[in-house]
């Protein structure tokens, strides 16, 4: 049996692993003050042609949290797709730092312009606004929880709104590498540096054990972040692991391959579902697809593979998630194939 | 120049980073739901003697504000001696989800069954105790923030107040290790889960990567505790990492040898301080001792190694700590005794 | 100028003055433990026919927060229809207080019991349910905020199906009065004792200079409640005031009188609406209705009378509120019923 | 039994009840931006001769825990002394918005500079001082919570070294008349704008049914105040009741006038206790004393006055509470101190 669960099931690329043993008993400092990080940071900023700040964070939920609560006034929310990480699969954790998030209807994941233009003009223009909550930051990931990715006009109309509103723009990079690496996205790593205010890159589900790095291009947002890490349970002692790895994973680009290898084995397998007329709940330009399947269907293909559920769809078929990740083994991949064509 | 400035200047113990290396392409099940995690509760109960609930965490505050939060009604707060980490090294983690620490002075950094007991009384006959914050969870670490411990009498003193006022007793084991391997200290590990209700297992400052074990002594206690740690960030989708170390640590008593090391070797220093009639600002028991020296002689000894600053004793002198680990070299120790011989 | 533009538009009615006065020198406790207090505790009880416990509040969003924040733990939030009153003009009190509004859609502003089983049947099937927030708390207003009311057999309903899956059922009682005695309500306010957990007399939109009463009906669940009074800013020195209020209230069923005339005053002018033929947004049962105007009418009747605009319909259309109170003179009604004839 | 419990144990000035008699009928808006609101911000700020920024709240502790989480940094906390009232007697209210109280030992219950440049100084040279809790707001009450009151030299001083570390100096007033009133005061009400960022004057304990008033010397910490006063529940619908009073307070110097007396009546206590050679815990300069007093004397005294407990000095000896207030009987205080003269 094999697993299309998610992009979390195996370790972390070797190279890190090897990276953890050479380096494991030189002595630094600790909390994220070691040499490795700083190493790491210089690598990120150098593909960014950025000097934006970089922190280094464990995990995402965390990351999330931390720097909503980090940038926000009490009395401030954020606004995000219906189907959002924050909204859906954080228990809370955002609201447990105080703050609502108000949610937009989406049919493909991505937050729109003109949806963010009227919500922040609706707010300013409100006669009992301090009623209400008030947007203080944008949150859109990149890729979506559905797969979808944003173009480069996409993301500099909703920079603009934001810069329009003095609101800023946080993209959740959870899945950045395959968003960057799908063909449907028309710009470079590089452009993030203006696209928005602050994202982060995710570690843990592109080839490291666990680590995000959050990039501040409003370095003014990055003040006093050290506290907020701290104070979130998200300054790590040991905060050397986190630059060994993004210090492997910005070495030579492999960040971006590692990326580009989840992709092509998910676009592959959803070129087979769209060959052979499987419907999909959304056509994925990353590395989760969802095809809609029915019980038989799911039940031949779940003989050799694993796969999540995503939700009913009707009374007979359910959408479903295939990931990929930087581990995918590609002969698995032609397995499942062959059974799509077989369905 | 060695450094003798914390328990988490080097990285893992290598039959972690072995065992990273040997599982790094098993698929498993994230979120702490893998064989691995199930390895090492399985390990840690065993050698508890106790079937109590484990769950695995990333980082010391992380394991703090989670286990705090989720144990607290929304008007409680936790009693904690003054040095006590939360109180001071937190950045005011325990606050952020709303509470309150009604700490309790104390000279050798343990809480007193005797000043507890008065805290409880006070506030349970306070005719109007509902202007005051309940005490609503006691937290002692072991070994203290400064290098003492706990022996039997002490803590089952204090877990007896705890179940006389129904509150629950909390462990902060960061060194837990060392305290238990502390020649002052009397009982064994498996004692814990008679002397108090939760506690957790440090890693991160004993051959981990990163990772601490909550244990649940009250299972009703880790009720829906995943809530709480997908809420705080807590919960990991790599969760086999914490697993797969916590499995190395408990595996032939691995965890217990390395504390013994770093007890060791912080001891021979502290002899040798007393030998030369250095004071110190408290006698430790464990790990992480503090001399109190003149200018001169930290610049002396700073000459070959690292320390840290504690704070000013009077206006010559300067209470200074050294913390050794599972990975410190005793031949260093050796030479730092040389030195401290010469003062 | 006539204003329909709330109900809090005036003071308070003159009983409660005239009680004021009369009782002002008196000394007494603080803090809610006077005999005011008390007779207006007991006054609730009589009327309720229960021993329930009745705490007093100043205000509604006060109170909403701080019954929510009592009763939940950290994971969990509250359900709610999506025009509710927290999830949109408490300024995201609710969320301050750290916990999450699941809101499902309604077009009545009511909660329909197969809406909440499918919501709580969901979370509790879930299999991944630690990564949601839990529903831990049903809030319902009545009459809702649109004026529409429940009927017996919809919270007798709701009401079930909170107890099978152990959430207790709030209702924010702002306008319970109106509700009450709006001629679609078909229960007493004795009942209230049995088809809730917990609800709040409005009195600040019934009469009151100020002031709500919460009623426990589950007295575990007002275990503790006065530290979250305390806590939330919401118990107050001079609570006399409020005991005193809630006292000529309840006072020969001042408060169903009062509410009864609010009633009829708006209930008269939504039947001059629907005789003209001028739609409604919603058909109202209790103290405010909402009628659909052009500009030409809106700018009509605004020659004498204020109301609110509620909000846009179509590009020619607006939504507006006209809301009556206990003070409402019946004669102005009378002249705005002749100007809707007009329109 | 006559009653110096405290000084809320009656209502309102007569002046307040007829106030809110006569305007009982006429409508206004809600929430504060009515025309009483306006005027009574009008004359506090003539009073105070500034443009100050004054909003109206209901209570205490409300007022407290509003301001200062909506001036905190989610990682600051506000710097106190030991005794002062959040620290003790608001359930952790400032806790449950996430922020700590930083304590400093006084024996007279004021902060001094030279203890406030320490603690700022400490922090900002601290080099881990990410992992404290930053001093982001400083707290003093005056009078203070044992009687004491602050020079125009101490203000001053604590202000130069809060503007030097660019904190907020906030003034907790709710017995500010009485400060103001006391004889060791050598300021006016208008140096308040000059002497501190942030203050309030107390309506509840002088005079008001009800109501504090928040003055913004410094306007920019006033920006968005009302969304955190809603999102607090202390934005109040019938807002109106808070303008009146403090209207009236500020009607030809009431406030100052009923200070005044409550100053006198309560002097006159104390120097009648210093006459009979009984000690003090401290001695007041304003409307509380705090004798103290043996078992008999106790009991003596409670034959005619209810005082309040404050807390045993010693085996034999508790230290209490006398308190007036605006409507202290001066024939109850001449009895009382005909028992005095008797001890």
């Amino acid at each position: 049996m094999y697993n299309f669960l998610n992009d979390y099931s195996e370790g972390a690329h070797p190279s890190i692993l090897k990276k953890l043993w050479e380096t494991n008993l030189v002595q630094t400092m600790g909390y994220g003050e070691d040499e490795y990080c700083d190493e790491a940071r210089h690598k990120i900023q150098k593909a960014l042609k950025s000097d934006s700040v970089v922190e280094f964070m464990m995990a995402g939920t965390q990351t999330n949290l931390t720097v909503i609560a980090h940038l926000l006034k009490p009395y401030e929310g954020i606004v995000g797709v219906e189907t959002c990480h924050p909204a859906n699969h954080e228990a809370g954790a955002v609201e447990a730092t105080g703050h609502k998030i108000i949610t937009v209807a989406s049919d493909d994941g991505k937050l729109k312009a003109s949806q963010l233009e009227k919500i922040l003009s609706e707010h300013k223009n409100n006669p009992i606004k301090e009623h209400c909550v008030r947007p203080g930051l944008v949150y859109i990931s990149d890729a979506t929880e559905i797969g979808t990715v944003y173009t480069k006009k996409e993301l500099s109309d909703l920079h603009e709104v934001c810069r329009e509103y003095s609101v800023p723009l946080y993209i959740d990079g959870a899945r950045l590498g395959c968003a960057l690496m799908s063909k449907e996205c028309d710009f470079e790593f590089s452009d993030l540096a203006q696209l928005c205010d602050i994202f982060y890159i995710g570690g843990t589900k592109m080839g490291a054990l666990l680590g995000e790095a959050v990039v501040f291009n409003d370095k003014k947002a990055a003040e006093n972040f050290r506290y907020s890490q701290k104070q979130r349970g998200a300054l790590y002692a040991k905060g050397r692991i986190l630059g060994i790895q993004f210090s492997c994973l910005f070495e030579d680009g492999l960040y971006f391959k590692l990326a580009k290898h989840a992709d092509k084995e998910a676009q592959r397998m959803q070129d087979a579902f769209i060959e052979n007329n499987i419907p999909l709940m959304i056509k994925s330009a990353s590395n989760q697809i969802f095809p809609i399947l029915t019980d038989a269907q799911m039940k031949f293909i779940n003989e050799d593979f694993n796969f999540e559920i995503w939700g009913p769809v009707d009374e007979k078929r359910t959408a479903v998630r295939f990931c990929t990740s930087w581990a995918t083994d590609p002969e698995q991949v032609d397995k499942l194939i062959e059974k799509i064509k077989a369905l």
